[in-house]
């Protein structure tokens, strides 16, 4: 019955895909307008329904963190609904001729950007994904298929009940905008696997759901998120600067992706640098845990053990080593970096083109804070998530990467000889 | 053990894809000229393992096409050397800075075009495959593990062993080029869920080696290559001119995925171009399966079945359907067709632009043969295959589709506030 269900849900989703290729800016944006008006108008339907969630939520005991992201207020849905007004006014990716060239025997060859088609995301927590989702797929010509966190079922529902109902009012073909209606795991399984109606998968939430997704689906899918981010402190650096950085890229918003993990600094600076470090980030109450040469200058540091180069605390814990020189840096981030942000602050001209080069990650730094690698921040205007693999978008990804190109030729009769 | 075998693998191309990255476009070229080189100089050692092949391929009767493709000639492996040389000549496009720009806090965030980095190749038959990618690939800065069917494997062996000391020889890493030793399935299996080693599998073959990696392998894939290809005659085309590119598309090599399958014509047009249709198909011995309209004007047609439509004969048959109008045709070929290569001929402004919009394909024709769809005819330079996918590549496969890029920031301090 599931099974049905959800090609139901594919084979909707495949139509209005069909017709959004078709759509003119014009009526999305129309679209776009409409839905965040209708957020609004019935913000009230959506508070209740999230009360419902809230509820459920203290009663399995979801900890403060995970329950202040579940919560939605009036103020949030405010920013939702301007969230989708923000992507109604960026321009349009599709229908740009990307390339266009004369060959030899006449023929016009060009390529030209198209929607993705279906799209599927797969998410956690926060109810606010499901309409900055559906406001990105609807902009860029894409059906959307959200299958969110069971603990933020009944606001999802809400939210996607609203959103889809103004797109249609607007004139976009039904099915557009859609959430899967259980919360049975064989529903997100099926989703996966559904290659014939869904074009590409969008995991968003912890490592544990996005190793689920890249398992299990047969559908492509774009790997968000994990970030084991570095920076690295050369002896070239402002240490001043290097300062600065480290404290900002650590303790900003240490729960994001594209916070500070560890930090590597040069032998030659280390005992200049690592106490001001340690002061520093003590005031901020992050927990050092530091290799044998940190802990000889500072005997109250915590070793780090082999995990700790490798995890992804997203809170106020930092690892720090001291390294020999810029190929041990190198290398350490290579190995234990998720290939997601890392940062190298340097004086050095040839010491920064060489961690330009060398680093294999996302996005590569000098002498800024890893905290930038995001969308906006990037001037994209909009995210849809940072992808950390190689394959269609590497790094924040806007507008553009919801999209897929196609070869357009242009003929007068050309035969191939 | 063969776990080991290939675990010891992928980290080999992974240490030779972190070298490769850093490799100059003239190290890489000087590679190839002494790959090209070593395949003549060594083309007896090529020749006798490719007799074995042939040998064991005839005693288990494989057929006369699958023998073709199997042999290789010292013509074969001269144009398989000149393939190297033709790739070194071509643009690196590693290294290209794609974008750059200021943000206002004073960064600078650009993208520069990077190698993907392991490169897995699973592919069928022609041991010229194992040449062309690895001259692709090692151009692009990737490694490549190479995985042939098992008819190909001492041919394949020997043509990887040859380019792999060449390579060597000139200065790159070791594990650069490297070929599954074993005909054992367990190699492919594991090699499909490498995700740690392998950056992306680009499976090369039919319609069943393809859907077998899209359903096993966790490592991201692009899908190359099943074309059922459709021309649709408009009541407004030059009949002529239709003909001509119908038997083009059809009869110059049905063999690939590019040549049509199904043919459809408006009805006003019907009568007079399925007669001239008829006849040239008869005289070039393509059978004909018609529906029951074309088979009311020539009762000596074959009637196609609903399994007619979805097939990609890659031999001398071709379907035919009378269509009432353009929406009908579109319908049929977003249906039916498998998103590689589709053609309208008409004169029409108003239908031309509509076939190009409301047809989702990875090449869409106006007056021009299918069969163009093609690195080559296209201008690529080169093709390391025809991706129907909408991620990352779409249609004919050049250099830059085996790039990713990375985003670059230069800054002079600055923090997120």
């Amino acid at each position: 019955m599931i099974q049905a269900r959800m090609e139901q849900l594919g084979k909707k989703a495949k139509e209005a895909a069909r017709s959004l290729m078709l759509a003119s800016t014009d009526q999305k944006n129309q679209a776009l307008h409409q839905m965040a008006e209708a957020l609004i108008a019935q913000s009230e339907d959506i508070l209740q329904a999230n009360q419902i969630d809230m509820e459920e939520g203290k009663h399995k005991g979801l900890s403060g963190t995970l329950l202040d992201r579940l919560m939605l207020s009036r103020k949030r849905i405010e920013e939702m609904s301007e969230g989708l007004l923000a992507v109604a006014a960026l321009p349009d990716p599709v229908g740009e001729v990307v390339e266009m060239y004369r060959r030899p025997n006449g023929l016009e060859v060009g390529r030209i950007r198209v929607p993705l088609g279906v799209v599927g995301i797969i998410y956690e927590a926060r109810p606010n994904v499901t309409a900055d989702a559906a406001g990105l797929c609807l902009k860029t010509g894409n059906a959307i298929i959200l299958r969110g966190g069971s603990e933020a079922f009944n606001s999802n529902q809400a939210i996607a009940r609203v959103l889809a109902e103004a797109a249609t009012a607007a004139g976009i073909h039904e099915g557009a905008v859609q959430l899967v209606d259980t919360t049975d795991r064989e529903a997100a399984n099926l989703l996966m696997r559904m290659n014939r109606y869904v074009d590409v998968l969008i995991p968003r939430g912890g490592a544990g759901l996005i190793q689920t997704v890249v398992n299990n689906a047969t559908v492509p899918v774009i790997e968000t998120g994990v970030g084991n981010c570095h920076t690295y402190v050369d002896e070239d650096a402002d240490l001043d600067m290097a300062l600065e950085i480290a404290i900002n890229a650590k303790c900003q918003r240490p729960s994001v992706c594209n916070a500070m993990e560890s930090l590597l600094v040069h032998e030659s600076v280390a005992s200049e640098f690592l106490p001001r470090l340690a002061e520093a980030m003590r005031e901020r109450k992050v927990e050092l845990r530091g290799c044998e040469r940190f802990r000889e200058i500072d005997p109250g540091v915590k070793p780090a053990v082999e995990s700790d180069w490798e995890t992804e605390f997203l809170d106020f814990i930092l690892a720090v080593k001291v390294v020999k020189n810029l190929d041990e840096a190198m290398d350490h981030i290579n190995r234990y970096g998720t290939g997601h942000s890392e940062a190298i602050v340097t004086r050095s001209y040839e010491r920064a083109r060489s961690f330009m080069a060398g680093v294999d990650a996302a996005a590569v730094f000098v002498n800024a804070s890893t905290r930038f690698t995001d969308g906006f921040q990037f001037g994209l205007g909009a995210e849809i998530g940072i992808s950390t693999q190689k394959l269609h978008a590497r790094g924040p990804m806007g507008l553009k990467e919801l999209t897929s190109t196609k070869y357009i030729i242009y003929g007068n009769g050309q035969i191939r000889k």
